[in-house]
């Protein structure tokens, strides 16, 4: 094979690359000098009747609809449908310590020297290098080379903490909401800032799921992207959705969450209109959800991602079900996605084995 | 005159530049485009026998010692000697509404096309346009040419706040410690990061005094330099402690601060030795006060810096006074610092108007 006469890529055996889609995977053309040795998963959304073509010479697993309400049963439900949403069951279904997703509308961008970014292995580096979260570091990342910690930066924070989450930007279309893209449609983003960041503590962003890294193990089961699509009031949320959750959570567990480079390069600007119908219910929404966010705590009991979810899951059903019936319905389905997630990864959460002991004696 | 058929430059007679000095500013040749249409104040440090020569054309104010003395009387013990934190008596008598701060080891620097930078006018655009500390946007500022907010951004916080600080960056020589002097003697900056960011609230920052700007009337009462340097046990640690306190009172009041561009050129790296001998004390303290600065609040009753600064004063005097003596005098210089801002100011206090009333009360 001509690819056994390559170097090895980073992490070749422990990541798997996720890309939802409803089209022929032509994209990956592109990529092939970057991904053709990693394993993908791709999750195929809408009509599964119909046949999604994958060049040749990647080596992939492909799910669609059907295959989701098969693999689930009942607990498909916490998997949306017609929107891209559907790639958090690529999430569940890796047997990988890292994830890397993204949209099959973005190509490789070059930096400003012309050179083609290796995307993947940027997001790696990012995820196998500590984040800084309790103070500012003002030449950005510390530990990349080149450059170091300021001066005033404590001594005692210099480790950093594990990077759960690596976001990585856009050049070319940026990632505007309906509104935004309508008043600006010919703006184009094509400023290479070349750096990469931890988000402080305490601060929220708005995680955009089109070039995103995580490691599924510190942080997986809190990597849901929601209700979205058919059949949901709302659409284009998934991304921000799960945004919202690992950020609070990867405070709570002290776990690092880095935006920055690498930059992918966004072909298409997705219709305006289409997205403002998907999107609205969001933009009234989110002046609320993202309070509930910021003020959101949890107890010191939360000692395990699983544990967290639950734990936010009842304080959305609490505090965002009085804004609409949906949230109680996204907030049951947080349970029934960690439950999924424990199901399928063999990681039975502690409430559910001192549940099933507690049957078992009462059997016995 | 030669200026006079120059375009003005921005905010030509509402910014002062404040330089600190103990030797002549030939540095000012390189800056004379950008700079020679404003008015500069220069404190000069060290023996006030010594004459300063400053290049012909620039329109200057010079203090030394013996005029800190004279001006402020027994409350000049508040400005420190033989340290740069000196600069911070040019804040007080400024007449503007903005202070730009630069050191005299810094020279213009080139952007990657290799244009000389406007620092100056950079952080004007900087300081003039709002800052977004209550969520992150991940293409940086947003209020930039060419980007926006990204999707996911509440519509609510869109307007932004006032920016009452600008955090300037280097390339060439590092902002770094005695300690990575002492082990990475040869690295330099030369990563250009073409960005500006609002720092988020409640987090903390090292700010570094050689390439500062902000807006005094927001901020000017808490751009306190602390005691250093002469008859002090510690050094360098000027705008650390500045910063600490600003950032503070910026994130009660509601103001932002930023930190990236523009870049100034640091021609020449300080002794590592003699800096490890002013910083190792604040090398130690420092574990102890950041975390007090990140755990401070300030009550509802501030509603100004000063009285701000005060409650901070106390909080310094009552938390930092156990590490060592030299946080009780620090905190009376605060409240001296403050005092003396409101006497050349003329924006006595409320606190002092409801005394001097009653004592008009008392002598009637």
């Amino acid at each position: 094979m001509a690819s056994s006469s390559k170097p090895t890529p980073l992490l070749k055996d422990e990541l798997d690359i996720v890309i939802p889609t409803i089209r022929n995977l032509d994209f990956l053309e592109m990529w092939r000098p970057f991904f053709e040795q990693y394993h993908l998963i791709i999750v195929q959304d809408g009509d599964p009747s119909k046949v999604i073509k994958v060049p040749e010479g990647f080596d992939y697993e492909l799910y669609n609809r059907n295959d989701i309400n098969r693999i689930l049963g009942p607990k498909a439900s916490c998997i949306s449908f017609k929107d891209s949403a559907c790639r958090c069951f690529g999430y569940m279904v890796s047997k990988k310590k890292y994830i890397y997703t993204i949209d099959d509308d973005c190509f490789v961008a070059k930096d400003p020297t012309g050179h083609e970014i290796n995307a993947l292995e940027q997001h790696i580096k990012n995820l196998l290098s500590p984040s800084t979260p309790f103070f500012f570091n003002t030449l950005y990342d510390p530990y990349r080379e080149g450059t170091d910690f300021v001066r005033g930066y404590p001594f005692s924070l210099r480790e950093g903490v594990p990077t759960a989450v690596s976001h990585g930007l856009w050049l070319n279309i940026p990632d505007y909401d309906a509104p935004t893209q309508l008043v600006k449609p010919h703006e184009r983003n094509t400023r290479f800032v070349d750096a990469v960041m931890t988000i402080p503590k305490g601060t929220l962003f708005p995680m955009c799921g089109m070039n995103l890294a995580f490691n599924r193990e510190l942080i997986g089961p809190a990597m849901y992207f929601g209700l979205m699509g058919d059949g949901q009031p709302i659409g284009r949320y998934d991304d921000m959705w799960a945004g919202w959750c690992i950020k609070v959570i990867c405070d709570h567990l002290g776990y690092g969450v880095k935006t920055g480079l690498p930059y992918i390069w966004h072909s298409k600007a997705s219709n305006p209109f289409v997205n403002l119908k998907k999107e609205y219910k969001g933009i009234f929404w989110q002046e609320e959800i993202i309070p509930f966010f910021q003020a959101a705590t949890l107890s010191k009991d939360c000692t395990s991602v699983q544990k967290c979810y639950i734990e936010l899951s009842k304080q959305v059903k609490e505090k965002l079900g009085t804004i609409d019936p949906y949230f109680v319905k996204l907030a049951d389905a947080m349970v029934t996605w960690v439950e999924a997630w424990d199901e399928i990864n063999n990681t039975v959460s502690e409430e559910i084995t001192s549940t099933k002991a507690s049957e078992v004696a009462a059997t016995k």
